[in-house]
Order: structure tokens, then sequence, then C-alpha cells
């Protein structure tokens, strides 16, 4: 990658004097920064901008790393060609009409790669905006000059945005809000070559940046990007566009992406700690406050304890709404802190959290009382973080932030603020705290949701390195299972099969007796006891209930010879048939395995039964799994009260449940013809779960 | 309430020459804007500001209306009584130190109470910020005189809000903003007489309002509150405080309010057209866009289909995103349009919705382009409402707005900007488009959200005057039943007699039987067919099955039996028993009747069994109940699908379901004795609802 952002020497392809021009800005910018030799390429020109033109990238002397490529995009091709000729390493590819329009221009891209690839060329793009690294002053895009010259405002936020021209009309309003420090932006649009997780490998090692902030439509290396966030001690801040299926139409038309199941990308990324924004300043918010090195000490199981220091009970409340959204709690202030906030404030008011300290500030003056209240917050070990409302005007209100702030230096407690004001008090007092590093926002809401991320950094991550294959010795009994299968090469196995996997792994299924005929049926049922359960089994018949091959509740021999019978005269006859007996669970999950293209395979667990599949209350994770990541995907579910002993009965073993998980991913590992795998219901019985019904798919 | 508003003169009761004091604020605010005489009081001085001071209120001679009182809050009873002798018709208490400290406080705001009330002096406040007449530049708040003099904005939104700093810091941040146009802003503070029922009233018929917007801790008159909404043709925004019991517990120590039970509170807004936000800057941003007179041709049963014009294909995904989650479907462009628009885009660039105009743009300019594309969108059928994204940049970018928005000064399709661009850009340019009456926003989500909150307005709402007494005649054999239970004086009907009222409404109920021994109980449920359910009936027992008094699904007489035999050795041994034959339903919904101290009675409608309980799906209506009301209660459900045909079950006959709650509703309307009703299982069996066990309490 290194040639990308060091080139040794860089050709203009589509440079021109002309204002108001793209070709004009790429040299424009690069002049500002870039010290090696630049090359503007246009056969119009002898000259552009003072510096020499080439006919063609082929007529250039002199080191040469890099084309930037900014021409119609049927020209690209034999521009392509020339640089391979030239013996470039890569070249970003900012003009559109690619992959993003259609057919043509996705076998016109194609076209290019190729070219690319026999070449050993690396392209970048193309539909992109190139690449800004601000403290080398790098400016490889076609953005205004005018906006970045003196906006540029070095720090430790890289972007990664899939998308041409809103990362220009991003990057640029960034800039002029003066509060986020960048570090390096990529904008990648159609990255037919160079992709996010490459990108994202890049900047994890890059000294300049400290956190990474990712625009996504698609995820091309899904398993590779996972992998590098889980182990990352850099914080990754990612927005995903195409998360509904109204937006997965829009997207296709854009950069030509698969938008993705959104609950199982929502899963993944928890699994890799992963920061999830949902708007575009959201996502900077999140990352220029991470970028603050807080120190937290909050424990993971445990929500966030914050104190809200305002100047109105309002703001404190409609924070405290927010907050709870947000999985946080109110710290109960220690009595040491109240005793010290009391020393300013009146008397007849009571102090609490949140602490409305309007009557101090009355008395003492805004100075004063907030540097007491602050350093006491601070100080207070019952606090994990605070939110801090400012109200920014004239005359008693005009606050002197950085002295009220000068104290609060070495405290890496996470402090964010909430600042309201009249533009021209607000602004300069908006200055001062981000000038100190003191985080500051307009809205509650976002104040609250940004102090939720920062939290989110002390849930512990199992990087991938922690799981071992050893974890896992395939039983004996399974690798005959697997051979019979081959030999029998069976496609979907019926759950008798299905189940017989499970226990060779140890995992509880129901009890289950085959049968031939009625009579069997019926000794088989008196000797297990009623209630029984009588299955009909046909060959690849997936959905047995809605086949009318399942009769649940049968309570004598009666019934279970009109079940038989009337299985019997069903169109898809039955070849053989199970006796079960009835469970009686206090819970229905689901758990199972799909294989994602980008992710690879991924368990997932739900709540099972009609009602629960409307509440569409399902979580998904990435095999293998890590025991310790079993309880925060159960605490993914809508519905987990059921599993912690509700209304009585008794509460699910996560231990046992952990197991079913782990260990059905690691099927899907060792075994890869494992397409899928459905185990519904898992039974929960006395708190064990237990496969009642089950199948496993093969590719 | 006009003597508030345009009062003949005014006192002002703590008035000081002191720089930075309220006391020097409240008379310098009146001295810019009120015609009528001002009277500095305050025994210190003789003069304030130019004006005579006076040593107490009943001294001052001349016209006066109105005292405006800024004291510490023990002397303000003495001030009250002053007001008294002098014959004042209102006064504005904005000292602060009464309810919202604690019991000390409430007790000394309850004396001032008295006094006023005795002396028929109407209060405002106290712990408020008092009010603002931006057409009359009426200012009588102690809100810094520099803050609002340039900026004040006459418009047509009014603000009512309960909270005394938060409300001057925020109307001062909104004034700088220039984008909202304020008539009438009202800070009620602790609401111990005026309170947010009243102003509504008063701003419902104030020419110089359109849209009212309230931040409210609690609703003093719910019920009136509601009356009012429900009617108003005037928009209405709520941003509620104290949602979450974390906040509930926060707001006890503000403004002494009682937060309420939201899901009810969500649900009464819902029916009554108010529209929620949850921030203040969104509460904002939700008026002024309401204030705007779109016109909306989408009609109530369709979801708003909205067209996207972009510079981007990121944004539009993005903003998609957002709308699916906001309840809007993306515009199917007309054949039409789409050649419109495909005429300045370039043909490899396929046109569709979002349009990502990008290409035209870079063709033919911004200016041409988004006249061009605006219009086409504008004039298409299929387009309910219109979002533009735009880039105001420098050079190519630096737009035109007002020349761009000229042609669509008569179109009154909603249409809302993104904007995005360095502050020096994007500044002008939002001002031209405010200026021209199109709302812009910084955030993709807010812009969404905004856009949902415009179309909320052609959902039908339901005045209360179109309801009528006379839709429910009291059966003649309810209120026989009614008199009985008055003659027994019982506080809780057990389910036989409680199913005895929905009887006698026509309300379909379970079969049921009461038998004394085992011999009838036997024959009982020989007669009505196997599976029954066996009751035992105790005194006051309401939760049967917790209490071991419920046997479901019993095949036989033996088992019967023992389920019989079961209760009789039970501690609380049922005196009767119930025989039901054992219903098979499709659904289990509760519905009920609950009493809101301000609200009055409310109808629930909710999915019944553990699994929704835990999943919290309830919706509630004030009642009575509109029978085009019930779709939208159904549809607050989360699990609504169920109602409608889940897996090839009968979909919920709407009409029946709706007369359950309708009836519900006037039971509690006409029996006031009745305090609460719980019908559960409100089983659905075949489509319709039948109650299976219920109970009436009665106070």
């Amino acid at each position: 990658m290194d040639f990308f952002f060091e080139p040794k020497g860089i050709a203009v392809v589509g440079a021109t004097p002309e204002r108001y021009h793209g070709g004009q800005y790429l040299v424009t910018n690069l002049t500002l920064g870039y010290k090696g030799p630049i090359y503007p390429v246009n056969p119009k020109y002898n000259e552009v901008l003072g510096l020499k033109c080439y006919q063609k990238v082929a007529d250039i002397e002199g080191p040469l790393d890099l084309a930037l490529i900014f021409v119609p995009a049927p020209a690209v091709p034999q521009v392509l060609e020339d640089c391979v000729t030239k013996g470039l390493r890569g070249a970003i590819v900012e003009s559109s009409g690619f992959a993003e329009v259609g057919p043509e221009g996705k076998s016109l891209q194609d076209r290019c790669l190729h070219i690319a690839q026999k070449g050993r060329l690396r392209i970048w793009g193309p539909n992109c905006m190139g690449l800004i690294d601000t403290s080398r002053r790098h400016v490889f895009s076609f953005i205004t000059p005018e906006v970045w010259k003196a906006a540029v405002n070095p720090g430790h936020v890289s972007l990664i945005v899939q998308s041409g021209l809103l990362s220009a009309g991003f990057i640029t309003t960034l800039m002029g809000n003066k509060t986020i420090g960048l570090a390096k932006v990529c904008s990648i649009g159609n990255k037919s070559d160079v992709e996010e997780t490459e990108l994202l490998e890049y900047l994890l090692k890059d000294p300049d940046t400290k956190v990474i902030a990712l625009y996504l439509e698609s995820f091309v290396k899904g398993r590779r990007f996972f992998e590098l966030a889980a182990s990352s001690d850099k914080p990754i801040v990612v927005l995903k566009g195409g998360k509904s299926p109204l937006s997965a139409e829009a997207s296709v038309s854009h950069t030509a992406s698969l938008a993705g199941n959104y609950p199982l990308i929502d899963g993944i990324l928890k699994q890799a700690g992963v920061h999830q924004a949902d708007d575009f300043f959201e996502m900077v918010d999140i990352a220029r406050t991470l970028e603050r090195d807080f120190y937290l000490q909050s424990p993971p199981d445990q929500k966030p304890k914050i104190a809200i220091l305002s100047f109105s009970g309002a703001s404190g409340i409609v924070t405290t709404d927010h907050m709870e959204k947000h999985g946080m709690s109110l710290a109960r202030l220690s009595p040491q802190t109240l005793r010290r906030l009391e020393e300013l404030s009146p008397g007849w008011m009571p102090v609490k959290n949140p602490v409305d300290y309007w009557p101090a500030i009355e008395k003492h003056g805004p100075s004063k009382s907030y540097i007491h209240a602050i350093g006491a917050l601070r100080d207070d070990p019952e606090v994990d973080g605070l939110i801090v409302h400012v109200f920014a005007g004239f005359g008693l209100w005009a606050l002197k932030m950085k002295e009220i702030m000068s104290g609060m230096k070495d405290s890496r407690k996470p402090m964010l603020f909430w600042l309201l004001g009249p533009e021209k008090a607000r602004e300069p007092t908006r200055l001062a705290l981000e000038e100190e590093g003191w985080p500051t926002f307009s809205e509650i809401n976002r104040t609250v949701k940004v102090m939720a991320s920062v939290f989110e950094r002390t849930k512990r991550r199992i990087g991938r390195s922690q799981i071992s294959e050893l974890d896992f010795p395939v039983p004996a009994s399974l690798k005959e299972l697997a051979l019979q299968r081959i030999r029998s090469n069976t496609k979907i196995l019926d759950e008798r099969e299905s189940k017989k996997w499970f226990k060779a792994l140890g995992l509880e299924v129901v009890r289950e007796a085959a049968v031939k005929n009625l009579d069997e049926a019926i000794n088989v049922a008196n000797e297990m006891g009623y209630p029984v359960v009588l299955k009909g089994m046909a060959e690849e018949q997936i959905h047995k209930t809605e086949a009318g091959l399942v009769k649940l509740n049968l309570w004598n021999a009666d019934q279970v010879t009109s079940a038989y019978q009337e299985m019997l005269h069903l169109k898809n006859k039955p070849e053989s048939f199970l006796i079960q007996p009835m469970l009686k669970g206090d819970l229905e999950l689901i758990a199972g395995i799909i294989r994602d293209p980008q992710f690879g395979p991924a368990v997932m667990l739900g709540l099972g039964g009609v009602r629960a599949e409307v509440y569409k209350d399902v979580a998904f994770r990435l095999v293998p799994l890590h025991k310790e990541e079993v309880p925060e995907m159960v605490s993914d579910l809508k519905g987990q009260a059921l599993l912690k002993g509700y209304r009585g009965s008794k509460p699910v073993n996560l231990e046992s449940l952990g197991d079913w998980l782990i260990k059905l991913g690691w099927l899907s590992l060792k075994f890869e013809e494992i397409e899928q795998i459905d185990v519904n219901p898992l039974l929960i019985v006395d708190g064990e779960p237990v496969a009642v019904d089950a199948t496993i798919i093969f590719r």
C-alpha cells in the first residue's frame, strides 16, 4: 500500500488548466503539499499550471509509482495499458461510469481490472475521491483546493468511505467544523481491487491513526474484516449503508454491492467490538470521541454509571430518558460527593444526580460552580462518566472554559459536553473545550449515544487467536457418521440422522425409537409412557409439520393408531416412523448454522415458536464461538428475560446452551460440506436444551 | 389569559439597576418593547433605569394588571398579598425554590396559591422564565436583552415549556439560528395555577400561532389536553420528559411532576394526532416544518412515497435506510419523470429513485440540473414528498438557491433539504432556502423523521365531538347486573360474574357451567365433550392459575376427577367450580380498562401469553373509542402480523375486536365505579375474539 500513500512520482491523467475542473484541482492539490515529481498528462496541452504536460503516461521520464486518473470511463483501459507499460505500481481511478451504472459499466470495470492484474498494477477505485493524508499534506483527490488548504486539521481519525462524491462533500464539511483531526481519508468507490480490508490492515499499523471510521455498503472480505476488527486495539466505527430491503434496492444501482443480511452483520460487528453508527455525522462524533483516550473503570458486566451536571432540571430529565435507551444508569453519588456539591448549593436545593447546579451558579458564578462540581463528580468512584450541560451566553454566562477545565487536564474519566447558547457565545466555548480535548455536542441524544459508545470499549473482546482448533477434537463416532454420509451421498439428513451427529458431540437430544409398523409403534409407546409424539419420515421432507407428518400429544394407543392411519393416507406417505415422548418444555429456542458468502459460517440463536418469529428475535455470531461470547449473544435477544427464569421456570443453563452453539460452530468449521444446520425446536426442559427436531443440509 | 399577554401595566418586583442581574434584565426587556406603564418595585431604590421605583406594589398608582416577581422564594407570599390588595389580575413568579426543591418548597408554593386564589389572582409559575410574545415585542422574562433584541424573529411557532432555565437557554439558541419564527413562548415552570392546557386553549385561538410545541414532564389536565389536541387543526408537537423509570426519578426532584406510564401516553398522543419528539431541537425541527403549510396528497392508508434527489449514491442509500425505519416508501417514478430526468443525465447513468444526479450536475452545472430535476419530481403524481441533498461549496458548487427555487414558489409538495458543505458556503445556502420557506437539516436521520411527521398530518383524527353517548344505550340486563353488584357490594367480580356483563353487551364469552360437586362436574363434562377445563372459584382470587385453580386439557372423567380432588386439597380451597370446553385458539390477546388519574379511562389491547408479555406488546387509547381508531391501535402492536392471518390462521375479525374494545370503553364511562377490567385471555377462535377469563374490579 505504501506506493499509494508515499509514491515516488505521480502522473495526473486528465490534467487540465481549466477552471472549476477536477483535472485542474488534482494538479493544484498536488502542488500544495506533495513533494515528489508531478507529471500532468493530457494530449491537449504542453503545460498545465506551469508543469510540463505529457501526451501519455508512457512518455514520462523520471521516478513514477502512481497515476491519478480522471478521464471519461471509456478512455480508462488505454490509460491503464500505458501505466502497465511504464511499470507503475498503482492507479487511483477517480472517474465514474463503471459498475455503479449497470452491466456495461461493470464489464468496462472488469476489463480495467484484467489489464491491471496482468500488469501487476494495483487499482484504487474507480468511482472514488482518492485519498488524503493530512500529516504529509497529500491530497490525491479532485476536491476543491480552497476547502482544504486552510482547514486541514491533522489528527488521528482515519476514514474509509465507499463513495466518491459523498466523501468529498463530507470531508469538506468536517474540515470546516474544526472538531475532528483527520489522519488519512480513503475514498474507495467501487473497490474493484483495493478494498476496505486491505486498507483497514494498513491503517491498523499506521502510527498516525488511532481510530478508524468506515462507511460501507458491503464487506468484500467479510471474514478477514471481522478477524482484523476483533483483534484490533484501535477503535473501529462502521456506518453500514443498505440496512433495509428498501435501500438494498437503492444500493444495487450505486456501487454494485450486496447489502447483506443486517441482523447477521449486526451480530458480527458486536462480536468484533465494532461501534455502529446510523448517520454520517454520528459516525464522526463517535470516532472523534473514541480518539480521546478516556480511561474506563467500569467493569464489563455492569451498566456504566453516569453523572449529569446541568443548569436545568429539564435537560437532566431528557438526558436520563436517552440514557435508559442506551443501557446506562444514573450514578448514585457517594455521600462525600453530595457533601462537596452542597458546599456551593443553597440549602433549600436538594442535591442529587442529575445535579441541577443552577442555584449554585446563580450564587457563586459559573466558573467557580463548574470547577467545584466537575471536580467533585470526577473524584467520585461511583461515577464512571460525566455528561455536563453548558449554556454559553453573555454576561454572567460568558464562560471561560479553558480556565474551568484547567484543573482537569490529567483526568481521563469520560466527560462529554452538551452545549446550548447563541452561536456567537457557543462557538468560542465549543472550540475552547475541543482544543482541551473535551468533546462537545449540540443534541442530547447524540451526547448520550456517544457516551454509550465510549463504554462499549470496556466489553471484553475475544481475538480469534484465543480460540484453538485443539479445543474441538472430532470424536471418532462423528468421523464415522460423516463417512457414512459421504458414501450414501445424502444431501439432507432427516431428524433421526441429524440427531446422531449431535449425540456424537455429547449434546442432548430427545429420546426416540424408529418403528416400522403400527404394532411396533404401540408397543414402543406403551413402554415409553404417554403422551407421545408420532412422526412420519419421508425423504427430503424438511417441513414435516406443514406436511401433516407430526402428531403431537398422543395420550393412548387409540390416538397413536388414528394418527398412524392418518399419515398412511397422506399424499407424501412416510417411509418410516419415529416415536418420541411428548416433552414438556418451558421454552422453545431455535439454533442453527448458516454460511454467509462474505463472512463464512455463523451460528444463530433465536426464540422459537410462532410468536417469537413475528418479533424476529434472533442473534448471530461468527464461529468458532468462544464461551465468553455466549452471554452477550443471549443478551442480543429482545426476549432474553425468557431465558433467565421467567415466571418461576428454571433459568436456562447457559453453559449447556453455549455448548450447543459452540459445537454447532465447530461442526460447520470441521465439515465444510455442511451448508446449513437447523435445530428447531431446541426445547428447554428443566433448564437444559434438548433437540427435538433438526436437519443438517449438505452442499 | 389576556391580562398575561396584554397587561395594562406591569410591576417588576425585585427590579434592580445592578448589572448581570435578572431583576435588571426584567426591566430592560420591558423598556425594549412593552408600551404600557412599567413600575419597578424594590424598597432599596427610588429609581431603576430611569423609572420611578416603588417600595411595594400597593404604592403604585396608575393602571396595573400584572406583576413579574423575581425575589427570593420566602418573600413571595407577602408580595402576592400586596398584589391581591392592589387588585392585580395576574402574577408571573419567576423565582425558584418552590415545589421543585422538596416538601418545604411545596408548602411555600401552596401558601402562595392559597393567597392568590382567595384574592382572585392568577399565578404563572413559579420557577419559570415567564413569557415572550414576539409580535408585540413583549419579553416578560429575565433573559439577557442582548440575546433577543437583535435576533427576535417573529413567526408562527409557539412554545410551552415546563422548565425555567432550559427554556431561557433554549430560546436564546433558537433565536440565534434564524430558522424558527417564534410567536409566543410560555415557560410555565411548576405550573401551580396556569398550566399547559389553559395555554394550549389560548394558543389554539391565537391568530399568530400556527403550530404549538410543548416540553412537558406531566399533564395536569390530561383528558382536557387530549380533547383539545384531538380536535385541533393546528399541529401540536410534544417532547415528553420522564419517559423512563430512570428519569421519573430525576423528574420528582424537578418540577414535582408525575412522569406517567409512557406506553399509555404514547397511545394517547397518537390518538390525538400529536407529533412526538425525542429531543429539544428535534421538537423545534418538526414544529418549524409543520408551520410551512405543505399540501399533502397521500391518502391515510398508504405509506408516503418519497423521492430522493442527491449528488451521491451513498447519501441516497442512508436516507432510504432511515425511511424504512420511519414507515415511508421509495416512490416509483413515472415513465414521464424518468424521461425528463434522463434529458440532462448522460446515457450511461441509469436514472431511478434515489436519483443520483451527479453526472447531470457535472455536465450541466448544479443550477440547471437542480431546477430541472426538482421540477420533474415535483410534477410526478407518484411522488408525495421530496428529500433533496445539496452540497454547498465553492466554484461549480456555489449554489444560487434562490434562483434554483424561484420556480417552486407555488409548489406546496413537501420538500426538505439535507445540506452538506463547509460552513461559509453552507450558511448562505441554508438561509436562502429557509427564507424561501424550504426547511433544511444537517443530519439525514432528522430530515427523514421530520418528513415522517409531515405525513402524520394525513392521518384521519376523530374529534371527540364525532362520538355520541347515544351510540351506547345501556341494555336493561346490564343495568340489572350493575344493581345486583351494588346490592351485594362486591368489589371484585369473578370470571363468571364478569362474563355476564360482557354477555349482556352481546360480546362472546366461553361456554361454561357452574358445578357444585364432582358428579355434576363429570356429567357436565360428558355433555360438553372433552377436552374440558376445570376452574375453582374462590373469593377475591384474581390469579387463579398461580393458585392452582385452573386445570386445562382434561380428556376424560378420570382426569376431571383427579383435577377436582387436587383442588380440594389446596390451602385456598375453592367454593365452587366451573367447567368450560377447552377452546383451541389461534392467538391469545389481552384487553382491558385502566383509569389514569390525569387522562381518565383508557382501553388496552395486547398480545397475550408469556412470550408477548416479555416483548411488552400493548397499545392504549382513551375512551370512548371510535371504530375508525381501531386499526391504528392494532397497528401499534409489534406483533400485529399475528392478527392478520399468520401462517394460514384466519385473520382476526377487526370489527368484532373493535366491538370488544369500544364496548369495554363505554362500560368504563357509563359505570364510573369500575376501576379496572381485565379480559385475559381474549382468545381468537376462528378469527373471532372470545373471553375465556376476565375480572372486573370496582372502586
